[in-house]
């Protein structure tokens, strides 16, 4: 850093995303992208928004948030629109937090919360999983501060049912509860449907993962008009055109093709539930995970190891280094033949211990 | 504001974009976007990019990176590159600001400074322009705090040289100096020859207006590498993923046609000067616009007058309300036909006072 960066930055370790890979071909399983291409249309409406790119777009998103909210059963008053759910969670703590009131989440979670709290200078408390590296809905009652739980969780997939956010929400009057739904298209249950009945419920959710948008950056968050309202002064004092007409047309295409949405969901939590056994006979311990990931341990090998073995091999997976999760990998669900691909390479490598 | 809004943002004014009309046509002169398509080829490269939509885009950016730096005679270390120029600039803020460190800009200038300022809790001080507009370079130097300055200033249109950025930055060794050149490329005089030379020098541009690619939203910033790593330290600690995979196919374009890129910069200035005498021998007082607008006022009309006077006639420009812009209206640089008519509804306004 040189000596301009700002002081308040000093501690700022920046968030490191997976791999993508540029100079050989990867079997990608690091990254929890959709196996599965955008919904057919895709490319034409992108092509025919492209002949309006010398217009900015609609800073209010007002077609768009119709569509959404018609799509999601909610008001539009009730949505925003953000470049990617990451910018919501950036904007919800900007919003929500301030000097009296950090931020709270769970030590093992999305990495991307610490740097988020760092960069606009908020003070946070992690509240650890329990040994199995399940979440106590218990311990974030009266959290005393904005609280980010994510939904299935991150890296691990385990959920928590609507009725313990229910518990939170109740016992947090005083402060907003973000619930990060980035993976819950999966099997999670979302909590959506509590918005018009907690003021301090904000919900989070992303086209990258269940949508196959990761390329086009497309995030939504819901709660009730008046949290929406607190976003959208924060989005307006950011980045007002922050969507652009493309994605704001590759969004509308994925709003709109519902069948092929819930189908591909559908593939991908068979594909998960397909191979958690497979992963589990070669001696594996994998997590209960509602996600689009499979989060597995092995007793004879560590993470790192895992890790390393598999990227020889061809296939990208995600180990995070930390007490907590060093033994494990997260691995994306891709196409069945990419889980074959990875048992195989999985098997090899238990044979090879034998 | 509800209960739960950040204590710190109590002054916050969200910034007010230009009307998008979405009920009738109009011509539209009120956002400085470009009248011109963006670059042949452009729709089909974003309908390319579409079929790689599931995967994240390369977060380092690497490839557009060094085309960019290529095009602009620079290295890619010497390259950041954002959704939008407001993410540069909304990135310095949080990068080069602090408790100790304000924000220095003119009291007339880009209506997003003082946003910026206030959501991201950092004080400013106002320098004000002279009677006609114009900057005194002289009354930044040693501003104590980091400046920012359009060049050309937005909404006057008015430049100043390369040399008188110098001084600033000479003055300034302690500060950084943010030059925001959103408007350089139609006659102004740009400082990215200056970065190599000065450590404290980012300069910022945006493909929104001289590119045609205002609804695709990309910016670039430029510096010395280690600023740069200061950028890209907070732009990896917001949004990784900023710029997504169609707005990189279509910057990627418009960086290549360099020959459609200068054509249509130099016949939006010839159109503007053309304009500018035509408003003059109807009694405007023009400033001495170097950027793809004009800055028009009337001694017989007021600034509000004159913009109602054009919106109920189909035309829309800017006014912006405030003591030392309210006689005065921005027109954004159209089309010959356009400015034909705009100088015929204008010279209507005239007559009818006669």
């Amino acid at each position: 850093m040189t000596g301009y960066f700002s002081k308040r930055l000093s501690g700022l370790e920046p968030y490191v995303p997976g791999e993508q890979p540029r100079d050989r071909k990867f079997i990608k399983l690091n990254t929890n992208e959709s196996p599965y291409p955008p919904a057919p249309g895709t490319a034409e409406a992108v092509a025919a928004a492209a002949s309006s790119l010398s217009l900015y777009p609609d800073p209010d998103m007002r077609d768009l948030k119709i569509t959404a909210a018609r799509v999601y059963g909610v008001a539009p008053e009730n949505v925003i629109l953000t470049n990617g759910s990451d910018e919501t969670l950036s904007f919800a703590f900007v919003a929500f937090c301030d000097d009296s009131t950090g931020a709270v989440f769970p030590d093992v979670s999305y990495g991307f919360y610490p740097v988020f709290a760092t960069v606009h200078s908020v003070a946070y408390r992690t509240v650890p999983l329990e040994d199995d590296l399940s979440l106590d809905p218990q311990k974030y009652h009266g959290a005393k501060g904005t609280v980010f739980i994510a939904n299935p969780n991150a890296p691990t997939g385990i959920a928590i049912s609507r009725k313990d956010v229910e518990g939170i929400l109740l016992t947090n009057p005083d402060n907003v509860v973000v619930i990060d739904e980035a993976y819950v298209d999966f099997g999670g249950e979302s909590c959506l449907p509590l918005i018009e009945k907690y003021r301090n419920l904000l919900v989070v959710q992303t086209f990258s993962k269940s949508r196959s948008l990761a390329g086009a950056r497309f995030g939504l968050g819901f709660a009730c008009p008046e949290l929406i309202a607190d976003l959208e002064a924060v989005r307006n004092s950011e980045n007002p055109y922050n969507v652009n007409r493309m994605t704001e047309a590759a969004a509308r295409v994925a709003l709109l093709d519902g069948k092929y949405f819930r189908e591909n969901c559908r593939k991908i939590a068979q594909t998960r539930d397909e191979t958690v056994p497979r992963l589990k006979s070669l001696g594996f311990e994998c997590t209960e995970s509602l996600a689009n990931f499979i989060f597995a341990r092995h007793p004879d090998f560590s993470g790192e190891y895992i890790y390393r073995y598999l990227r020889e091999r061809g296939i990208l997976v995600r180990h995070f280094r930390g007490a907590r999760t060093d033994g494990w990998n997260r691995i994306s669900v891709g196409l069945p033949e990419d889980m074959d691909a990875l048992v195989a390479a999985l098997a090899g490598m238990t044979e090879e211990k034998r």
